[in-house]
């Protein structure tokens, strides 16, 4: 995975799954169920690195991603997160009154000591040859949730974004800050590269993913930089249609994650050339299975063949996939 | 708004909003409250050619689009459509079981005809220089809605399509020929253009957007044109991202709708040279107003200046939507 992230074409293509430490494996089930709620099971290292490790065991999967939330950020600069069971994280929002202190970012490498010591050890008890990767959300992603203080539509963040500019350029400044230390201490702890979760890409007007997407996640890169990070970047952003191609130039990562809806040809025609690209499976194939997904998995291989090319879904894996059908995906792309 | 549909720019652009007869007029709402459900709202023409022109008369704007839903087609069909109060559609899904007989096209016209007496009463009231819209769901669109039985996400929709093609297959040809019969029906009766809703167009790897989108609506404008329809059709893919250029060059749309996230010198480059493009004002502007909505809608102008343009939003207007910026924001483009 690290010689296709350096720009090099590897057939067949390394492979990892969007959330392969998840729900769809009994095993995960099992010792999710030992946390007594989700903040304090991303806290536990030894919960933490036997989920990470999992996926690893069963498939033969080319990297590993620690198992962690992107409102870890938000948490280690001191805003309440927490998660209703069944429906999703709740932080206290943003959306009324005056925007209060947001926590000091210089303070979050202290605050999540847990991930850093999560990844340590998987580092220490992963095969060599196993890519390991760090990850935050992208800033514009985490802003969206402390703004209203959960999931969902995004329509009351872009009128944030439109009625109070100051107030979300404030929270993008914080975040990408506290971004860049979080991504920074994760490969001083032994992660190979990194991947910018920006999963709510889509629907901004060009301006406003301009300013909330573009400009935040070029800063996050340079400070990275600056901080003396010189692993590679993938960078994701989910829906951002047309706007790949800027994402692509214009920000300064390494790689790009291509969601199930962009072809690859697309992307290859608007980022940078040669530059690495990952993606772009239907999610939804994987709970299929049989000859749907095999025809769609050699179709993405090919689409993705004159890039150098990390085979991923375009998405991530839902708990309701069958854990044979990611078997016989990562054996068909291994020529098994 | 019909020389811009020919070709033409005009400055300033002719200017309708999606679902502009809606929730957010009280004297819509007023209207709608005489209904004792939606379906019967739209099936009884007093009341469907009221709200029709209801916008008319508050705004100087350049078109009326009939008051109607996409679902009257599978209505028409004999499927059993309902709406539940608060929440949205409801259908019996065709997820489970064989495929049921899905209802003869050719009756479609039959059943729909107080769709076409609004539609001849408004085009009767109105000052013949206002355009007055016709209307229906794309059909992978409509599909979704009725293999569901809902609206939501479409993750269930694509694994239909993925598990079993020839169904999936049938029911788009079933509603090609029913859109046909409809939307040329809606011409007879003195709608002078078209729009083809194809909502849900986002999230589709690029062949499932061929078998589910474009070849259906290439099927659907070639079946309009077979039926002596002239009048020019917008397609509205909203959400095709990356694949709105097939869309636009494949299909055989007359102009091109524009959602909020796609900039329009990527529409442009991507259609055919010199389509009218319509679009592409984010909701949410309309909702905050003041000095973000004038600024955006300047741009908006600016931006789709290259092509003949009609001023839309990218998605339709919502509830929460005050009046008086629907009547600032018109009064900003008629240059008052």
């Amino acid at each position: 995975m690290l010689r296709v992230l350096a720009g090099e074409r590897v057939d067949p293509p390394p492979v990892w799954i969007m959330r392969q430490a998840g729900r769809y494996l009994p095993e995960y089930r099992a010792v999710r169920s030992k946390a007594k709620d989700f903040m304090h099971f991303c806290y536990t290292p030894d919960l933490a690195v036997e989920v990470t490790l999992q996926p690893l065991r069963r498939f033969d999967l080319d990297a590993a991603i620690i198992f962690s939330d992107i409102l870890v950020v938000p948490d280690g600069l001191g805003r309440k997160v927490w998660f209703v069971e069944g429906e999703g994280p709740r932080l206290e929002p943003l959306l009324d009154g005056p925007l209060p202190a947001l926590g000091d970012p210089g303070k979050v490498v202290g605050a999540l000591g847990p991930v850093y010591e999560a990844i340590a050890r998987v580092r220490a008890e992963l095969d060599p040859k196993i890519t390991l990767i760090g990850f935050a959300g992208g800033p514009w992603t985490v802003a969206t949730y402390m703004i209203q203080g959960e999931g969902g539509d995004k329509d009351r963040c872009r009128r944030f974004a439109y009625q109070r500019p100051a107030d979300m350029h404030a929270i993008l400044e914080v975040l990408v800050e506290a971004a860049a230390q979080h991504l920074a201490a994760q490969i001083q702890a032994g992660a190979n590269c990194l991947q910018i979760f920006e999963s709510w890409s889509e629907g901004l007007p060009e301006p406003l993913f301009e300013q909330a997407i573009l400009k935040p996640t070029q800063a996050l890169v340079t400070r990275l930089r600056a901080l003396g990070v010189t692993a590679p970047i993938i960078g994701f952003p989910r829906g951002a249609g047309a706007l790949i191609g800027r994402y692509a130039r214009e920000t300064g990562v390494t790689a790009l994650g291509v969601d199930t809806q962009t072809p690859a040809h697309f992307a290859r025609r608007e980022a940078p050339a040669g530059m690495p690209l990952q993606g772009n499976l239907d999610p939804q194939l994987l709970i299929c299975g049989g000859e749907a997904l095999a025809q769609e998995t050699r179709r993405v291989v090919e689409d993705f063949r004159g890039s150098p090319h990390i085979f991923n879904l375009g998405h991530g894996i839902t708990p309701q996939t069958p854990p044979e059908n990611v078997a016989a995906l990562v054996t068909a792309l291994k020529g098994g």
